[in-house]
């Protein structure tokens, strides 16, 4: 320890995000990222925005973005937020939403789920429990109505793609009036039904969503909020104590252009859905089980071979997919769906390593 | 107050950063961003990220940005940290080397400097004291010899523009062991020297920098801390506990190339110099009175005529400036060095004003 850092700094976990590897031509399938590139729509609106203009701050409040998302979304501006990928909407939340203090009343968040959940838990200093998932890897509302401070799950979920119904989420937000219930939709536009129909109906609810997975801007880092405005005004507030202009020009402009491409979103997201399902299939013939997914990845447990095994040697040919090292999920893979040839050299190598090791 | 938001929320006053007009036209003169645009180098290498590498996650740890700053400044990779604008960066500085709790050492930092730098404070519940300016508006380094958990000030300091030597600096450093420096240089460049000679030498100094004024880069978000490797390593476990991917591709592409274009930084450095002392000159003869400036603005006092009401005035005719209703610089203006251009619009501009007030 070093007598200059904080305390804090001694005592955090940080987050391990998947290997970006620098080399080219792997087959990357560890870290959810689109196959398909942005709409072409992005990068003429990053051409657009001139030398000289990028002299001067960007808009702090990113007016002309969260007008754009509160359109598609039928919302009001101020029912919207954004930030520097979700990751940094989340920490914000966490802050901005989360931290009680009352020991009584811990957050909740499924016991397996995005492991940055309670990395922000350590940095803020916020007591938590960890809601186990049911035995086929469900979340299970019931378990959720107990005192809590806070209720956090994605949905569909990470790294299970198990997707949780609107019914089952309306129930919660109606059975937990006292606190807030975020719904991390990083991976809802793969087959699942957005919340925020739900968002004038109840005030303790919060969406969070991302531009990098399914509108394929990972390398741009945009996220958001959606909920009732005085949600996304406690959020301002702690934005607007942290950093007064997360989102630079250019990635304001990419993301509208993101957005008002609407038919190139439902064309890659109805292909990827398409190939996951061929991919899952492939994948039972070759004797995994897969848990149904409504992601752009999937869980998969093979039945004879060891999962970090299979990881180590499909990495070996170049193919990266993501092994968690942890109880109840240390035989699972959570693979990326990506391109139709990229699945098709999933497929292969793994039929190599199959019979290699038979 | 909301029963959702979380305590913290309440005691927030967040920053409010000057005026982003979004009407064209306006002669800028309240932000210190840079009159000239960034090096031609920045927008070329902006365009060679191609679209479907924008699918991808960036480098979360910045590495190629970080080794060419290194080599700038003769460094190593691990002396640098780099964040979404030098904002982002303090914000980290106050968590991860800041926050100590100790009611007896305060943070320190001088009453009139950054106004973000107590909005930070209140956002990480860190106590501090702010040390008066003397009358000429300098820092004395003997007012900071006392218990401290931390000493923060600008350099030059802003809105000031004045500028501390190196020497006062390295005797406040072998004065104060105990706790950590921080140099804010975000305006070192236009006639400082910057501390970076230091940082081998005091393992408590770091130092801050931003790409948003010499580098002309206020709409790209990327801000930096130089200083010894175990300091740097306190700020990364703080960032990968909050986000780990803060700068977008086009933002480290964008950096890189600014840090690389040596000459084009130095030529614009040198004329907003020559232009800054041509100006001071000029509101000299409209009988200001001009602090020293080593920043890329000066701060200045009119003889007869009210700021508050000379700002309005000046807005009036679309000259915006910065003005701070705060004790003993709310008589002040701070003006931003613009083009020649605009120099002299602003000059003909307060002279109308003088003839009318007459
Ligand atoms: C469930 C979930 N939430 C949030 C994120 C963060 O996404 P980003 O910071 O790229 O918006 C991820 C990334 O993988 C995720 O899986
Ligand atoms: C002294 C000082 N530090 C830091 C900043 C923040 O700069 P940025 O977040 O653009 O890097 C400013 C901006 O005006 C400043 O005046």
């Amino acid at each position: 320890m070093n007598k200059y850092w904080s305390p804090l700094v001694n005592k955090l976990t940080p987050y391990v995000p998947g290997e970006q590897p620098k080399l080219d031509k792997l087959v990357k399938l560890n870290t959810n990222e689109n196959p398909y590139g942005p709409s072409p729509k992005v990068l003429e609106a990053i051409k657009e925005v001139t030398a000289d203009s990028l002299r001067l701050y960007p808009d702090p409040n990113s007016d002309r973005l969260k007008q754009t998302i509160a359109n598609y979304y039928n919302l009001e501006a101020n029912q919207v937020f954004v930030g520097n990928g979700s990751d940094e909407v989340l920490a914000i939340v966490f802050q901005a939403l989360f931290k009680h203090d009352d020991e009584q009343r811990p957050l909740l968040f499924p016991d397996i789920s995005y492991s940055f959940y309670p990395v922000y838990c350590g940095l803020y200093d916020i007591h938590y429990t960890a809601i186990e998932l049911d035995e086929l890897f469900q979340i299970k509302v019931k378990s959720y109505l107990r005192p809590n401070s806070g209720i956090i799950f994605a949905n569909p979920n990470a790294p299970t793609g198990i997707l949780l119904s609107l019914e089952d989420i309306a129930e919660l937000l109606e059975a937990n009036t006292e606190s807030v219930v975020v719904i991390d939709e990083a991976y809802i536009d793969f087959g699942g039904e957005t919340a925020v129909a739900l968002v004038n109906q109840f005030p303790n609810l919060l969406i969070v969503q991302t531009l990098s997975k399914s509108r394929s801007l990972a390398g741009l880092r945009v996220g958001l909020a959606l909920g009732n405005a005085e949600l996304i005004e406690a959020l301002e507030r702690v934005k607007n104590s942290f950093n007064s202009y997360p989102l630079d020009r250019l990635a304001q402009a990419g993301a509208i252009a993101a957005f008002e491409d609407v038919e190139y979103f439902n064309e890659t997201c109805q292909t990827i859905i398409e190939d996951r399902e061929s991919l899952v299939a492939a994948l039972e013939q070759l004797q995994f089980r897969v848990l149904p997914s409504a992601a752009n990845f999937v869980f998969a447990r093979h039945t004879k071979l060891d999962a970090e095994l299979l990881a180590t040697k499909l990495r070996n040919r170049g193919i990266i997919v993501r092994y968690f090292n942890k109880a109840r999920i240390n035989q699972f893979l959570r693979i990326t769906v990506g391109t139709l040839e990229q699945n098709q050299q999933l497929i292969d190598g793994i039929i190599e390593i199959m019979q290699e090791t038979e």
